[in-house]
């Protein structure tokens, strides 16, 4: 199967979920909206795929993903998708709706983190919502941080086969995730990180073993991870990494 | 099967996702948190059960549903997980992934009314946050429901099947949050639908056709229906209420 990425082209942002694995699992795909226009790419390929009119099954943003005639968005669901097709799912059901359920706590983390830097709406830039950005980034690194990565690292700790990943015994999408999560935060909130990090030990050794997965390494040493920014979701202005 | 639904009993929150389903599905389940303390319910049975040091998988947060040996925690998955088995998904995968999809632009949306009344953090009161809940308003009321009401009448106006459901040509999981968040909204922000609704005639219809199925009727008639209030995800607070 040959699949087609959309996602916006200048940002990790949530399609960084659904990169990471189709690197990890050795998939053939196109970035689509990183490709030239002329080639029938870039964002006007992007917009086409969520606004033609004669699509039955829309997706409400990006990224989405195409697989044949099959179009899926919502970045957890891309990565059930996704998945088992790369052998990064557990086998069994319950297995698949245990690695699903953390992808879609990873989800809700992601979109705190987001707000974060846009408390009050996505249609304003971060300068028109900075007084309210720094009070609710207070709690975010204070309260929520700590409470995601403690329940992230509860959950690596109580894995039965050992703590090398999320689920069983070998990577999944879930464990991409940690590793993007981890990475994500030290680029936003690095004075936070750096006070939070010894807390949760089996999560620092979690990324720096995904970092080290040939696939993983070989595409973070590449042109095609695009650079942390202040357009993605992990954005580092220094005045939001308070630390008490 | 007999199910074990654990959720806050005071509100409808996200859980009243999850008790459309098992109502519409005619399950048999317990709403444990509702259940006197002394017969093994209430809040305490609730924190226990995300607490218990000895899960191997424990839920991040309510709503959370026990099947046997199995738990599952996330709305969207637990809807995943119970529309086959109560007759309220699609038989093929691709219409599954779909309805998943839609599921999780429900959550999207609903995360963004919860953070109407909370902008800056979960932890502090509305009181607490008045003022940047006023601002988020204007951009939830103004831009927010017509983007998501839009899309979803869009994919209602483009069922082949008919616009009668979401998804082909009988009642999912999905139509039944579609008719949560209508009712809902209604109850939030009725000054903001009583301008918007005649642009989603659809949906304003699909609303009326689910409260109208027997077991949906049945159950909203019942006192194991809880009243909106503000406690819950959508709240009324006429001040949010503004409308242009």
């Amino acid at each position: 199967m040959h699949y087609q990425l959309y996602y916006w082209p200048g940002i990790q942002g949530r399609g960084e979920f659904v990169r990471l694995a189709l690197e990890a699992g050795r998939a053939k795909y196109a970035d689509v909206a990183r490709q030239s226009q002329r080639s029938g790419g870039g964002v006007p390929a992007l917009l086409r795929g969520m606004d033609d009119a004669s699509l039955k099954r829309p997706p409400f943003a990006p990224p989405y993903l195409r697989a044949g005639r099959v179009l899926i968005a919502q970045t957890a669901n891309i990565l059930q998708f996704l998945g088992p097709r790369l052998k990064l799912a557990p086998a069994d059901e319950a297995g698949r709706l245990w690695a699903h359920q953390l992808q879609l706590t990873v989800s809700d983390f992601v979109g705190e983190a987001h707000d974060v830097h846009h408390p009050i709406a996505v249609s304003l830039y971060y300068r028109q919502q900075k007084a309210e950005a720094r009070r609710r980034a207070r709690h975010f690194t204070g309260e929520r941080i700590p409470k995601f990565l403690g329940y992230f690292e509860r959950v690596l700790q109580a894995n039965r086969r050992g703590r090398a990943y999320m689920i069983g015994n070998a990577p999944t999408y879930v464990d991409l995730s940690m590793f993007q999560i981890v990475a994500g935060l030290r680029y936003a909130f690095p004075r936070t990180m750096r006070r939070l990090e010894p807390d949760f030990p089996a999560l620092v050794a979690l990324h720096e073993r995904v970092r080290e997965l040939p696939n993983v390494a070989a595409y973070l040493a590449s042109d095609r991870r695009i650079a942390f920014n202040e357009d993605g979701i992990f954005r580092h202005y220094p005045e939001l990494d308070t630390s008490r």
